[in-house]
């Protein structure tokens, strides 16, 4: 069987794995306490990331309400598990929180209309799409301020999608710094919808196994606020999304060898 | 061995792997002719892409000479391999080439300053960075306009950088279509050269073996034409670097089952 969340995807093997991890005895268990956790995936094929995905936070960016998905990619080197370190790098201190919603494809889909998109997703999970402010906006694309290493939190759960509302719909998700609520609002407004997402997507690319989907951060981030909220060298941010769970990523300044 | 060129990067490879085919028995060589051909690495852990990198360009483009390079990311499924058809797809007639220098890398690495930078590429290769074009325009975000199937022409030749000059600077670089030649220029005439690029991007995260550098276009492409040139069903693209090979696709247009 494969080892990891994306082979189990690929080979269509995920229920087999839920059950036999099901019937494994007590002693195979492992305590979550004595782990480094990885992200849920640590080689999506693709992760694809939507910005101004609800409208409260397009609108305290200074951005009317889109009529179509603005997209960006992320790569697995920025990726980190929950309780391992987001990293702020030496080169900025803008480094910003954003509670996201993950929907991860299941199964190959190109031209997937939004009634059907939902078979396609496999489950979901929590981000934090950590980001460089001022890389971000030092050209038109985010790209780079989207890519920082270990900046973006991924986990800890994946749950799959039969033990939660369709499209994830209706949740609580909430950020929190140092134990203060952050970011609070709820998925069920988004702008685009994960099966919405899906069928725009479908219609120009192939969603594979193991693509993951990051549908877009509610406001209240830091980069909005006066004056500015930067996180910084031993803080904490967590993200919560209700029936999923909780995401914690201490916050530590990089060091350059 | 490793069967492709990212697991011959990531053991490091390489050198043994050509070693190996240089002593083979001519009976195991195999035609091209008779070949499909797949892009040199299609399994990328990550496709960073350039624009605006040619000052001509940015200026047809509307845009000023640029003081820090604009990034975005394609995914390996919308690569194409040479000889294969890009495909145009149903819900857009604007579908544009662009002819780009490829660079692969092939070590990590992380703070690397530009003196060294050369030493983590591992060689170079052709790429063709379709975009459709209203897709590209519709948000600030470019991503969805790079990324549909099949529009990114990448190889046939992958050339090891000590074959070539340094950074694969000062060769002629062409786009033709249809046999005319639409775009000709040099890759010395890129903004930021391979060698600035790799510091650039590696102050912020880290580059893998096998990830792949698409270095920007110069001017001439076909949305800055009046009337616009969009490549059509039964066009024939050749983008062609000096010292590295040629790239040839059909278009084709997109079937939907």
């Amino acid at each position: 069987m494969p080892q990891d969340l994306r082979g189990l995807l690929e080979q269509g093997q995920l229920a087999n794995a839920y059950a036999a991890a099901q019937q494994a005895p007590e002693s195979t268990q492992l305590s979550r306490d004595g782990l480094v956790l990885l992200p849920p995936i640590s080689n999506a094929p693709k992760i694809i990331c939507l910005g101004l995905n609800y409208y409260a936070h397009a609108a305290e960016s200074g951005h009317d309400k889109p009529e179509f998905p603005t997209l960006f990619m992320r790569g697995n080197t920025s990726l980190v598990g929950s309780g391992q370190p987001i990293i702020r790098p030496q080169c900025s201190i803008k480094l910003d929180y954003e509670a996201e919603l993950v929907a991860v494809v299941g199964k190959r889909a190109k031209h997937v209309k939004a009634e059907n998109a939902l078979e396609y997703i496999a489950g979901y999970s929590v981000f934090n799409d950590g980001s460089i402010r001022d890389y971000q906006k030092r050209t038109s694309q985010w790209t780079l301020g989207k890519n920082f290493d270990s900046t973006g939190g991924f986990g800890p759960d994946f749950v799959t999608a039969d033990e939660l509302p369709a499209g994830a719909e209706g949740l609580k998700i909430q950020s929190r710094l140092n134990g203060e609520v952050v970011q609070d609002s709820s998925t069920d407004k988004m702008i685009f919808n994960v099966a919405e997402t899906v069928e725009i997507l479908t219609e120009c690319l192939t969603l594979e196994p193991g693509d993951v989907l990051v549908m877009g951060t509610p406001s209240g981030v830091g980069l909005a606020r006066t004056p500015p909220l930067w996180m910084k060298d031993g803080d904490t941010v967590e993200v919560e999304i209700e029936g999923i769970g909780i995401l914690t990523n201490p916050i530590v300044d990089e060091i350059i060898d």
